[in-house]
């Protein structure tokens, strides 16, 4: 029996500043790009630049809205193909810090392309997910995440305590964010060096074995009734925690 | 001509947690409780225990999810009514230490909701925001809001910046998020006492108008490079260093 190449699907990316990481990355292969006439992309320098050499449809602007409703494209639309994800993490043996958060289960596409919308402005190194029980990376986590997907490396790994275990021989801190009686306040905890962050899933938090891993456990203790703050809020407060300290 | 009473809309509320929050508050009218036979919100019972005088319409799991399909209802849809928003600020002359976050034109409902979420969360005083060029509190906002609304005050005025001026009057200073010249990062911002945070619209940021009534300006610098922080993980960075402060 011959065997079959591996065959990419096809992605679709929309709007200027998306567009323009996804032209200006190597990692992916440019299908074609559809571009409406008179719309705010076809007018922009850079983008006019850098398709050139590339299959370019252009089309009315009516056309162009009939078949991508999307108001915030901007009038353009990338189709591409490539790997999304890595299945595995680079060796950071002879790096400092290193921040690398990992997903335990996040199943809403929402919230998965979110956080790594936050995690690439916050400088994270690196996202680490299960490929089992977890949101993939699916067409709408790359709508919501805004092209930062781009730019940061997405580790699609197949057993999270393992890699945890591999990263902690390796000199990484893991850090779980879950209200907990270990816990403390975030803002407690350092952030510097080569770090791990652990986020569980929305309705679970992180499972009982992925806790025990952590190093250190950190709360965002809650000021109001409702008691549920989203989980790529919490993120994005850690994150930028983080930067704050490490910039002192 | 007989003037007609004021009508309101009805309005539906999902979750266990968020219909002990509507059923606790006495700001809304009841209309029905829909429960699920043998779902987790039938079983529970703070749940029995507050629907007791309501109108409770018990129905069979299928068609209770065939008529609202929504996995994360848990079995309980609340129908109510009421104000979702106030039409005038209270009188802070005489308080320290108050919150308030303003939206200047955030149209897109789900970072309204987010935004809700989080300022609850992270203990904000109450939200004001515009009634003009700008989503109002609709059910999506609601839905994502997570029951937020029941216990963070909304306040829909007509005009931000007078609601600005006066609020200076009484005392306010206002810190204005958005990435400029005179801006300083978030975290060298002082936001004890009575403050007013000013997050503007995704695409046009806070108005021209707005921002020169800014007393202090704060911008999170960006690491990436999709430098395209949403409006709401922003919100969220930015109302937990000001938590972060206030516990030291």
């Amino acid at each position: 029996m011959k065997r079959k190449k591996p065959t990419y699907n096809t992605y679709r990316c929309k709007g200027i500043n998306n567009a323009i990481a996804l032209l200006d990355s190597d990692r992916f292969r440019i299908v074609e790009v559809c571009i409406a006439r008179l719309s705010a992309a076809s007018k922009n320098k850079m983008v006019n630049q850098m398709i050139s050499g590339y299959k370019v449809n252009y089309m009315d602007k009516d056309q162009f809205y009939k078949k991508y409703p999307d108001k915030k494209s901007q009038g353009i639309l990338i189709k591409f193909s490539g790997q999304l994800t890595f299945n595995a993490l680079p060796n950071f043996q002879n790096s400092n810090d290193v921040c690398l958060l990992a997903l335990d289960q996040i199943s809403d596409p929402q919230n998965f392309g979110q956080i790594i919308r936050t995690s690439e402005c916050a400088g994270v190194d690196g996202i680490i997910f299960p490929k089992y029980n977890a949101s993939s990376v699916s067409q709408t986590v790359l709508d919501v995440s805004q092209g930062a997907f781009v730019s940061i490396p997405l580790y699609e790994i197949t057993n999270l305590s393992q890699e945890l275990i591999e990263l902690k021989k390796d000199g990484f801190w893991v850090v779980g964010i879950e209200n907990n009686i270990k816990a403390k306040a975030w803002h407690q905890i350092d952030y510097n060096g080569k770090i791990v962050i652990v986020v569980g899933s929305e309705g679970k938090g992180i499972r009982k074995k992925i806790l025990g891993m952590c190093d250190f456990i950190a709360t965002i203790e809650m000021q109001g009734k409702s008691n549920s703050l989203n989980v790529s809020a919490a993120t994005s407060a850690v994150l930028f925690e983080r930067l704050r300290q490490m910039r002192k």
